[in-house]
């Protein structure tokens, strides 16, 4: 089944302590599209600028990924700059340039409207509101938001759950828009606001997904190197609904495997720059890998 | 299979956001034997002050831990102070009185010395290598460490690691020790010095176990309500050896169970100040939780 997502498409200048890169392509949309991609069609509703040669977008097409969604504006693509420290789950923000990203408000075209599976990338909370009005009757919506907006646009956001299937978030996000610091409380609470199911996500220490009373926790793959952990949530949320949506299942056993796909994927981007492994990765790369967390996590009884 | 467990009791003042016990019996010896004698026969060793009442180890004597082995001398009972923040993994050491524990130094009385399994609890490494020296071929010897050691008795930890089986260490512990921050380069450093198999706690993040080429990750088993981190390593090594010790099986895969075993202790530990949760458990309560573990990370391909 067919995914829309809706997110940005951003120009990052990532520096690890082992590296960096200048305007590398980026953004939710981005990590997002291309880890689904292994797994069902994608269509992207985005904004770029003037600036962004159709070279740089090149990856993506090649991959089967529709970009019509994607609008061309006057000026400059989204841009943003950050920095890690050896802790690599912690980053600063260098400079945030939303350029035309600042003024997005996608008209989404008839022939999407009516798509079963809707990823919301980290926007606005009324722009969400905005694109969930033009969906038709969608499956599965799964949203992401980030501390900006629960600060922020803590109310839309707020009335944003009611109409969410699954919220992905990190842990301190959810801390932060709960005002609970157990994240099992802090589960119940989103829960009780609307979601049926929660999954909040650790970084190098995994993923936990919680409906009603059942939870599920994913560790983290150990890695050798951990390049650069830019995008890695939305690559997981990438691999999570394409699994989802290829295989039209929303049970909890599913949903399960859905998280390890999700993490599968977010392990592969955070071993290189960008996009840069995702792209060269084979179908048979992500199976392994799949039954290597499996292998990680099992034990008999 | 009997195991032999060398450390610490000490009364312990702790604090944290949900409340507040003075000289609560604590110590690493306290925490390892109380969780291991749901399995097997536990003979502690260690020491205590001329002020340490005998109802205090009243509780421990109820388990059937054989007690024999600890040393009273005149002064004072090893004390610690600690306060915990809301973000339970870090803690700040307000006071540290080894007082009596300062000279400790001990023989192991004959009929200890041929005891299969051996637990050194986080000791001077000197002693715990004149401890080695005492005991006959044991089949399984498992130590702990800490920061304190790492720094200031540094090589002859090293020394100490050819002659361990297994290495239970806490994350920031690994990568002081090693110097490299990823775990998986940490464990690799330590299992070339000596041990076979080397196990990273995490706090709430669970654990890993690392074995050769082989890894496996045991979440933190997520609570309502997290209220006394201390002890929570000590009670994690105590199910992990005591499940050993019961089943004598030193397999991959039963150690994978043990570990399991090992974060079951420790997750019901941080529910209560001291062992007062360990003490009010039954072996009922210990499975349900066991399979509540694989019901958290169970999923099939």
């Amino acid at each position: 089944m067919a995914i829309v997502c809706v997110g940005s498409i951003a120009l990052d200048t990532v520096k690890t302590p082992f590296g960096k890169v200048r305007e590398k392509l980026g953004g939710s949309a981005t990590y997002f599209s291309v880890a689904a991609s292994f797994f069902a069609p994608v269509s992207v509703v985005a904004v770029i600028g003037s600036d962004l040669k159709d070279a740089k977008l090149a990856p993506l097409k090649a991959r089967g990924i529709d970009l019509r969604g994607i609008e061309r504006r006057k000026g400059k693509t989204f841009r943003w700059s950050g920095e890690y420290s050896y802790d690599l789950n912690v980053r600063e923000t260098i400079e945030t340039h939303l350029n035309v990203f600042e003024e997005f408000d996608p008209v989404i075209r008839e022939e999407l409207r009516g798509f079963p599976f809707v990823f919301l990338g980290n926007i606005d909370p009324d722009l969400q509101h905005r694109i969930l009005d033009q969906m038709i009757s969608p499956r599965l919506v799964v949203t992401d938001t980030m501390n900006y907006w629960i600060s922020g646009k803590r109310d839309s956001l707020i009335k944003l759950l009611s109409r969410v299937d699954i919220l992905v978030i990190n842990d301190a996000e959810a801390r932060e828009l709960s005002g609970e610091y157990n994240l099992l409380a802090s589960a119940r609470w989103i829960i009780d606001r609307g979601p049926q199911t929660v999954i909040i996500k650790k970084g190098e220490h995994g993923a936990l997904m919680f409906r009603g009373r059942s939870f599920f926790s994913a560790p983290g793959f150990p890695l050798d190197a951990v390049f650069d952990p830019t995008g890695a949530g939305d690559s997981f949320a990438g691999g999570f609904v394409g699994y989802l949506a290829k295989t039209e299942d929303l049970s909890e056993d599913n949903l399960r495997r859905a998280v390890i796909y999700g993490s599968t994927l977010a392990s592969f981007t955070v071993e290189e720059f960008g996009v840069d492994k995702l792209l060269e990765l084979a179908t048979d790369d992500i199976e392994a890998r799949v039954r290597n967390f499996r292998e990680l996590t099992h034990f008999d009884l």
